[in-house]
């Protein structure tokens, strides 16, 4: 069931204007701060910084956040068991660049209660920067405009540039500028922010984690370096400042072990502007000396002291035209959902581009939500964008996971399974989810993996990752679920599952949970296939895989024989797939008499209460035939998606979104418009009232499969495929798809389909059953005019299980 | 299975010889300190003190405890949720008073390294004193005897008594004798015991518990006095010394916040005795100012000093002579067992003599395993051992929990139930469970307190004590169980219950939990019953229990429609009840592959690994086969005995003992003989290797159970029934049982069971299905001469639901 419906504009029109490449805010508000802090954060997937304004004040928190850069603690169990996770992992708030403080006859500005004349913040999705441009009519009456930009680099991944600048509309007045670099540790706004309750918030440490290694400063520049208490990882934060103005001026530095200030004391005069340059450099390691991060500081402020911050602006603006050229999706419809769109997509970037070797947060690097760790949404929301988008992105992803397959192998041991068993959240690859029902229970994120690397290889031909990182994460999965498994005879041989969780948190470690072993079967496939076609075509390949983890081929029987008597639970008189053994025996939870002051329930119901109830958080059997298309029929899937929907609470941001584009296809359109704007507005109208923990990276991910999953039809099973379902209120559909090397533009309206090759060789595509060549020319398939299809009629055609192809 | 087969005598007949009123020790040993300090504990249910010698070294664990007497802390989860236990409980290891040292020309006496002439430490059952005897050559090359005893007082429950007596066999010499009492905080023993990792032991607490708020003493008396940091208890402890000797001796006092010394120097002349004599009193509170119980320690001492620390022994041996009259087991057979069946016995007593108002704590007060926390099995195992000995200590546990019963109705709100739910563990009343998944989830737990409530009044007929607590307790557990579970159509309407742990906790969070479904379908009905009798019997107490509890009679057709519909799982096929509905879907654990270093399971894997197999911890369904005898068919507990019994790992100390009652039922007599004898050397032999945690009172309590219920064949469902299985081995059985104001003492061999009325009016019972009157003269029924029934043929005959007789 929906909840989050979203009737009308969800943004307040006054305050945010429509704006198709922009999010803009016109006057600033204070009730809202962690939220605005959250959308107009800017971070590359390596360094993000907090929309926080350059005052740092008023503020929710005051964040800058390194992709895996993270203090160890050791878990401590109330009650502790064997396995239990042990070592706890919470991305580090580290020092924060972007303080500048203004005084005008030495009253701060302080915009909660400035006079502001205007004001304008607003993020561009074109290059990437925050704007803010404001004037301020101070105490004594003299306007002063205040303007500043603020990035982070795509081009160079440890750079931010900011520009600050002042100028004094009438009378003159001495002006300070104040720049600082600033660790965390001793903002008062941290202190109130904790678990207290919410499994999916961020925690306090109980002891300082930053420990200061190094600072010093110079006239043009500053260098803090620290060292973490317990997992020892270094980080250094330099900061060059130019100081761009006529007015006279004197300047001050110091650092100490937790701040760095650059002093700017100006007697400003009228019309005479100030503009203050400040480039800020992060490197970061698991433990080299901080001595020699503080050089590679000085090297990227070195390289942009010699070619201005300006061209970072301009190398900002191509880096990013390039995105959207690879990455935009285009609707003719609302501006309003157009803008949101983008905002969506732009997240997804800034969570992923310079991730290079680390995973993906589930927050990106807008919060601390999650505290910063990776879990299966990566693989199953995020990667198929990056992958169908730019797949060097999706590569780096999931290399991320083969760096840590040595110790997933350990975990598999620990667990008592063969194989290598993914941690279900982690930063540093060991498990550090202290609820395992919810945790380490949920063994699919194997299948998940498996699922994201065989996508990516069916769908970029990258033969050399495949056979390599690929096959081997493939092989140690499949063994993982071969063991896990056991064959029972219940009339006939069947493979079960038992004791896990599936995405759906609501109901935990159970038996054959349907998604569970959907995506097992698919993973121990994938691994059958890959190893049999490595045999018949890089048998080199398969000589040194096989000696690498020790693979008997008769693995590769067993493989195909568990998921071939794989059990998928199937209730022949619904007519649909109980979520697990057990679903359908428990009690109805009545959501209609549940007050709405009781949502999400995992807040207010013990988990032995959610969990004997029919009441889903997200609707994982639907997910499942999502990913795996081919192997359900019509109108099973439609028997599902109506069975689900009403007892599902869309509790979890992953729901919506999924609920959308299932909708879609069975032929619920109004649903599916409804779920996709649920989903659209999750951050910008904070409807799951935790925007401001961060970005819901995995939902944004899933606003893109919506559109050309959802409303064109998308479906990518080793090849690709087009059913379309567009909105009757949207003229047209348009979005570019990265497909083994090249690139097709897809322009969708009600009457046509039409595919131009932007890139590379010509492809083929299937659109409702026709195979459609794409070459030099752009090739357009009527849709008969008669809008999106009706809804499939439930057994109208015979299902075909396809063998999908890798 | 028995892992824990006991063949010949599994004591070391040379260090323990065999006493069958006794245990005693004939050398010292050091690498069992934990083991022996729990087996010559001494206690009364208020008070009780670990056997350490007198020297306080060598010791695993000094521990003196009071019953009840906590300290309270925040449950910190790892991960929260809604409803986690946050108020975790640990008994306080309370200021120890058995300190007394020794030194003979300035060396100290230590046995460990002391030259010991002779050595004997005892514990005598018939009077819980203990005793050490010996004789040391000092370094100096002097024998010198030193004699002590040690009591806790079932008379005066907060007094101890302990006298010390030194004598130099040869030569004279300074000798010093130190007297203290000493705040445990400051034992370095101390420091390393802890949780680490095995959830049944105690913890360390990462505070001062124990703050000093009084200290004096005056040359006869010292008094200490305490209040703990966040529970807020109170206790004060005082110590009277008394010298009796005709050497020349001077003595010093003084008391600091954590010590009060009584030092003894003198010049000792050969031949002349030197004794001192301590008592000891302890007195705490929930709050009460600690000046107030220091007052209370005065008058306990004054007591003790106005008649004489002697008349302290009399009272004593006194006090047990009735115990043994009560309760006393006798058996023809090996009088090592017969050493170890009083050794239970008199577990038995010392854990709940005194408790009075409080609960019983699962190691009694002989160490601090599983934190002083009372649980089920408190009702399960050791109430109907009291109801049968001594009721009115049972109905002193019973009135504990309803003491309670306000935070169990404030539980179920929070666990969204109506009625109460009572904690599965704890002792101030609220869950102290970390671990949900085998705690709270163990619903159980009401009924098995209405199970000791109708057992209780059955065998009491106290019905002033029933139409009051006993019946408002069952309508709250009723109403309970009336909305934890539903109606489901499955074919038919049933009543199920989902989303429960039985007693074995190795599967857990499981759906009709057969255990826990009969125990629940019989608190139902006891409270419909209690509520039917009290219409036509007792108008005027249902009317005031109508109006404290907001009873509609309409909520007893309800119950009695939930007891009639109840599901309880059964598989026609194998002929048993399968645990829970998916019990029987899971894969085998292979015990016999599992190397023996790995149990106990819970230790050496993760729950997730153990939940999906079929493997036990104990067998609930076999235990529920003997807690509700009339419920069940013969042939039917047969099947279920047998199919559960080679998958169930004992790895809880509850097990063998209701192994062996069951096996004796249904035929096994070899297997019944062998766990018993398992059970009966659990912590004499340490064969859970946890013995230095605590005696395991359950499993003594089971331990009579054995002998009343397995090799007599009680059982005592309403009524007394027997059906007797003495082993071939044993020449006879004999003890006394009390049953409605009368006491009857039972005598079973092979050939006959006589029955003689010792206390009040005559009582029926019934013998293999013949009613025998007992009155005035013996009765005594022939047994045919044949031994030990055969085992009972599957079917032989007709399954008869008897309605229980409360």
């Amino acid at each position: 069931m929906n909840r989050d419906r979203i009737n009308g504009d969800p943004l307040d029109g006054f305050r945010f204007p429509i704006d198709e490449w922009r999010l803009v805010e016109t006057s600033p508000a204070f009730d809202d701060l962690g939220v605005t802090e959250t959308l107009f954060a800017v971070g590359n997937g390596y360094l993000g910084m907090r929309g926080t304004p350059e005052e740092g004040r008023d503020s929710h928190l005051v964040g800058t956040f390194v992709n895996g850069f993270h203090e160890t603690w050791e878990i401590k169990h109330a009650e502790n068991a064997f396995g239990f996770a042990r070592v706890g992992q919470t991305m580090v708030n580290v020092p924060s660049s972007t303080l500048i403080k203004l005084y005008v006859d030495d009253e701060p500005l302080l915009v909660s209660v400035a006079d502001l004349v205007s004001y304008e913040r607003s993020l561009d999705f074109r290059d990437g920067v925050l704007h803010r441009d404001l004037i301020w009519r101070t105490p004594a009456g003299k306007r002063v405009r205040v303007r500043s930009r603020r990035m982070v680099s795509f081009t160079d991944r440890h750079l931010s540039v900011m520009t600050f600048e002042v100028t004094l509309l009438e009378g003159s007045a001495p002006v300070v500028i104040s720049s600082q670099i600033v660790n965390k540790q001793d903002f008062d706004e941290i202190a109130g922010v904790g678990a207290a309750g919410d499994p999916r918030r961020n925690r306090n440490f109980d002891h300082r984690v930053l420990i200061g290694e190094m600072n010093w400063c110079s006239p043009r520049r500053m260098v803090l370096g620290y060292r973490t208490a317990n997992s020892g990882m270094t980080l250094a934060v330099g900061a060059d400042h130019v100081m761009d103005t006529v007015n006279q001026f004197e300047e001050l530095d110091d650092t100490s072990a937790d701040q760095g200030r650059k002093i700017y004391r100006v007697q400003a005069e009228e019309g005479v502007p100030i503009t203050i340059t400040k480039a800020v450099a992060y490197h970061t390691s698991r433990g080299i000396p901080v001595r020699e991060l503080s050089d590679r500081v000085r090297r990227t402020l070195d390289r942009v002291r010699d070619q201005g911050v300006e061209q970072c602006f301009v190398a900002q603006r191509e880096w990013m035209d390039a995105f959207w050229t690879r990455s935009d999706v285009e609707i003719g419809s609302s501006v309003r959902d157009q803008q949101a769109i983008r905002w969506c997509l732009f997240q997804l970037i800034q969570a992923s581009a310079r991730a290079d070797g680390m995973g993906i947060p589930a927050k990106g690097l807008t919060g601390d939500g999650y505290e910063g760790h990776y879990f299966w949404d990566t693989e199953v929301y995020l990667i198929p964008f990056l992958t169908l988008t730019d797949p060097t992105l999706a590569r780096n992803a999931l290399r991320y996971r083969y760096t840590h397959l040595d110790l997933a192998r350990a975990r598999a041991r620990e667990m008592a399974v063969r194989g290598a068993l993914f941690p279900w959240r982690t930063i540093n690859g060991q498990e550090a989810s202290a609820y395992y029902a919810a945790g380490t229970a949920q063994y699919h994120i194997d299948a998940d993996i498996a699922y994201a690397i065989g996508h990516y290889g069916a769908m970029t031909r990258d033969v050399e990752f495949m056979v390599h990182e690929g096959a081997e994460m493939l092989v140690e999965t499949a063994r993982m679920w071969a063991d896990l498994g056991f064959w029972r005879f219940n009339g006939e041989k069947v493979f079960e599952i038992h004791g896990v969780t599936g995405p759906d948190e609501y109901t935990t470690v159970v038996n054959n949970n349907t998604y569970t072993n959907v995506m097992a079967r698919w993973n121990l496939r994938l691994a059958a296939m890959w190893l049999r076609r490595m045999a018949a075509e890089y048998p080199e390949d398969l000589g040194l895989l096989v000696r690498r983890v020790g693979l008997d081929m008769g693995e590769v029987d067993e493989w195909e024989q568990c998921a071939e008597g794989m059990e998928i639970p199937f209730d022949a008189e619904l007519g649909i797939h109980p979520q697990d053994d057990d679903f359908l025996n428990k009690e109805l939870w009545d959501l209609d008499a549940t007050p709405g002051d009781r949502f999400p329930l995992l807040l207010n119901y013990h988990p032995l209460v959610i969990y004997r109830f029919q009441v889903l958080k997200q609707a994982d059997v639907v997910l499942a035939e999502f990913l795996r298309p081919g192997e359900f029929d019509p109108a099973t899937k439609r028997a599902d998606f109506e069975y689900y929907d009403p007892i599902t609470t869309g509790d979890s941001s992953l729901s919506a979104v999924m609920q959308a584009i299932m909708a879609a296809e069975v032929g619920h359109q109004d649903m599916a418009l409804g779920y996709f704007r649920s989903g659209l507005y999750t951050d910008l109208a904070d409807t799951h009232m935790n925007a401001g923990d961060g970005a819901h990276i995995a939902s944004t991910a899933g606003i893109w499969r919506c559109l050309v999953s959802g409303f064109a039809g998308l479906r990518d099973d080793g090849e690709l495929s087009f059913d379309p379902r567009l909105p009757t209120e949207w003229t047209h559909l348009e979005f570019p798809l990265s497909y083994r090397g090249s690139r097709v533009r897809v322009h969708l309206s009600a009457e046509a389909i039409r595919f131009t090759l932007e890139v590379g060789d010509p492809i083929t595509v299937d659109v409702r059953g026709v195979e459609v060549k794409i070459g030099d020319t752009p090739v357009e398939v009527p849709l008969d005019g008669q809008g999106p299809l009706l809804p499939l009629l439930v057994g109208s055609r015979p299902f075909v299980h396809g063998e999908p192809m890798v």
